[in-house]
């Protein structure tokens, strides 16, 4: 680390993990029963400070747009009584999933008669760092107890005076019930260095996760000591192969980058095989442009996206790595398969990448070859999401390789403990 | 990080894990029968190469000796013909273990009649930060190649002849075998630096496992940007409850401090109920000064010490906390199982932890409330092993939560990736 983080915020963050963990042990021993009535009696509580989040909300949203913040971040950022009924009816439908906790992975009894058994157990105590995003607040509270586990928040600044409301209801709930508040705290002193103590409480935080915009995801990857998921960051490709079903294809693409074109499993480029180029591209680049997507192309691209009557541009290197979060989308025609599965591997991010083909054979090398979260044949890359998955619900889309990969949900917020059996057994 | 570290050396690195990613590719797409074949072309490889590596070792043994190493050290550093043929013995049991690469993890055909299946592939480049043991080196290259990844090897400078040796050998024979060389690299220059470039080789290396002391671990976690999973540190405890049969009580401390106590699962520190003190102590503590165990004792344990005619000494607040490495043990009486557990979470560092108890309440709880790798009721620390449990090969024991716990084996050296195969899917 470059910077050295105020001792005094050192020092607030820690007391916070260490009554987290407390707070975690008694988690960890809760039955479902009793975690699914804690989660239904947060959601009543939080209908009923519906007036107080939202008058909260308001002020977040006031000083936003004193700040100039632009219209979509406000809409990100503003609840309604709608929206916290919405937040709350997230909280019952985590209480509906079934428990992670306590599943046995997987066991034996050894030769020598040991039992062996490996089971789920909670991490302990989680962190999350995330944008202005209140939604993350409840989502993040409800899993982690639905997970057995206790969670230190660092919301984005802006979002300061709705969390708060949010945090308080939960925990005056949690207090009513006989429950520990501090599975439930939400970081509000110490601006970025809170962040970066939480990011470095290596023995008091068992896992961080952060949530947002690439910088800030690299700022934790870079800065953490504790072990941390990456989420998120979606460079995703649709590919169309010379075998390919080209009413499918024109719908996948349409679907892949204009269905919901912010988020992450959103596609930022599209490869079209030279053979099918002269076909596809017309009827494509027509939906694009009339969908109003702003078009970054190669320059053998550039007379359909003319034709086409799209806006456009000559694509430059970096426009094949940018993930647009918005209506914008790189072009670029390929000579084969494998041109398209190297430009995947240079401008992709292992999120999402799928492949529109007929071709069998096309198929399985793309799904064995291309390394990402989710490959997809023949579907929008838009299906990479928890919900879809039918996972019930989702606390990020992993782009790392190791604890959790693609959607990440309950099983993914548990670690596993060895239970060993024996007898006297010695070696 | 605080220092910087030297740019000629980051980019050899690099330039190393690069060509050991376009390895990996291949590696990623063999089946288990050319794995198989390969490891076993491999083994006889070293059993040819006997010669050169015992003597590539003695030149390693002749430095150390000469810079005073230890004799417990030059043993573990030693290869002889025999220890030659055991590490080539051990590919040939990798050979035999079943692949985990393709694994379907878990799948099912969605209500819109999406199939997905959440499938086992490798990581891809692999790290190892080692100390001066060379049959690590054989070892992780045999696992790697198993479960598909290229591996980057940093092992202690004080083994650097025998690394060079064992490493060129399997090299040759994956050329003459037309496998890509750089499956299996050998990070031999740049000293500290090179370990330092290998742990900050983001996008270069999926993981980094770093084996050895505690002060290794430390600087592995502390300083890597990679994925780590953290190894080995084993402060364990054995707690002979008040409803503890003391025969297997006596049998089950004996064997966790003294069958092998230089190894991370050997107990370090032994906690019994007041209740059964006066009974427990003189014996226990009289089989474990015959074994040679020097004792650190808290004040209440002197007198049975003394009586046991046991080498001891009044055990310091870190003592309790102290991995011994050797015979030595702290000993200390507690009023119940919960001053046990209290211990046990500020002592322990996560690994194993025993009770010896015929009490399935206190089993219950201590099961549940123990939070570590492994939880042992009625049996020695000993047995958190791969080998013992089953799996044939250990490339380690992790002490963190994050994608494996406990003993790693080959299915931990893998990832997955989400496949999804529809018709013209869109949302």
């Amino acid at each position: 680390m470059s910077q050295t983080i105020d001792p005094t915020v050192v020092a607030q963050v820690t007391a916070l993990a260490e009554k987290a963990r407390v707070a975690s042990r008694r988690l960890a021993l809760m039955s479902r029963a009793e975690k699914d009535a804690a989660l239904l009696l947060l959601a009543d509580a939080l209908d009923a400070a519906a007036p107080t989040v939202v008058e909260a909300n308001a002020e977040d949203i006031e000083r936003g747009r004193a700040a100039g913040m632009s219209e979509s971040l406000q809409d990100r950022l503003r609840l309604d009584e709608a929206r916290v009924a919405a937040v709350a009816q997230a909280l019952r439908d985590v209480a509906a999933l079934p428990d992670p906790v306590g599943e046995i992975v997987r066991g034996s009894t050894l030769p020598n008669g040991l039992q062996i058994r490996q089971v789920r157990v909670p991490m302990g105590v989680i962190g999350m760092i995330y944008e202005a995003r209140p939604n993350v607040t409840v989502d993040a509270a409800g899993l982690a107890l639905k997970s057995g586990n206790a969670v230190l928040l660092r919301g984005g600044s802006a979002a300061a005076s709705s969390n708060h409301a949010l945090v308080q209801a939960m925990r005056d709930s949690l207090a009513a019930q006989g429950l520990p508040v501090d599975a439930i705290t939400l970081l509000e002193e110490g601006g970025r260095d809170a962040a970066r103590a939480l990011m470095t409480a290596r023995g008091y935080v068992d896992l961080v996760i952060p949530r947002g915009g690439a910088d800030l995801i690299q700022t934790v990857v870079r800065e953490s000591t504790v072990p941390v998921i990456e989420t998120g960051v979606g460079v995703c490709h649709v590919y169309i192969d010379r075998a390919a079903d080209l009413d499918k294809a024109q719908a996948i693409t349409l679907n892949a980058k204009t269905h919901r074109p912010s988020v992450c499993n959103a596609a930022e480029s599209l490869l079209v095989h030279r053979a099918v180029a002269a076909d596809f591209l017309p009827k494509a680049l027509t939906d694009l442009a009339g969908a109003g997507v702003r078009l970054h192309v190669a320059p053998e691209v550039t007379a359909y996206a003319e034709a086409a009557g799209a806006a456009y541009a000559l694509a430059s290197e970096q426009d094949f790595g940018t993930e647009w979060h918005g209506l914008e989308m790189s072009v670029a025609v390929v000579d084969d398969l494998d041109e398209a599965m190297d430009r995947i591997r240079r401008y992709g991010t292992g999120h999402t990448e799928a492949i529109v083909t007929e071709d069998r054979a096309a198929a399985r090398r793309f799904t064995a070859e291309v390394d990402a979260a989710a490959v997809m044949v023949n579907a929008s890359t838009r299906f990479t999401d928890g919900g879809e998955f039918g996972f019930g619900a989702e606390i990020g889309i992993s782009t790392q390789k190791l604890h959790a990969r693609g959607p990440m949900a309950l099983p993914e917020l548990t670690t596993t403990k060895w239970i060993v059996e024996g007898d006297g057994h010695v070696r």
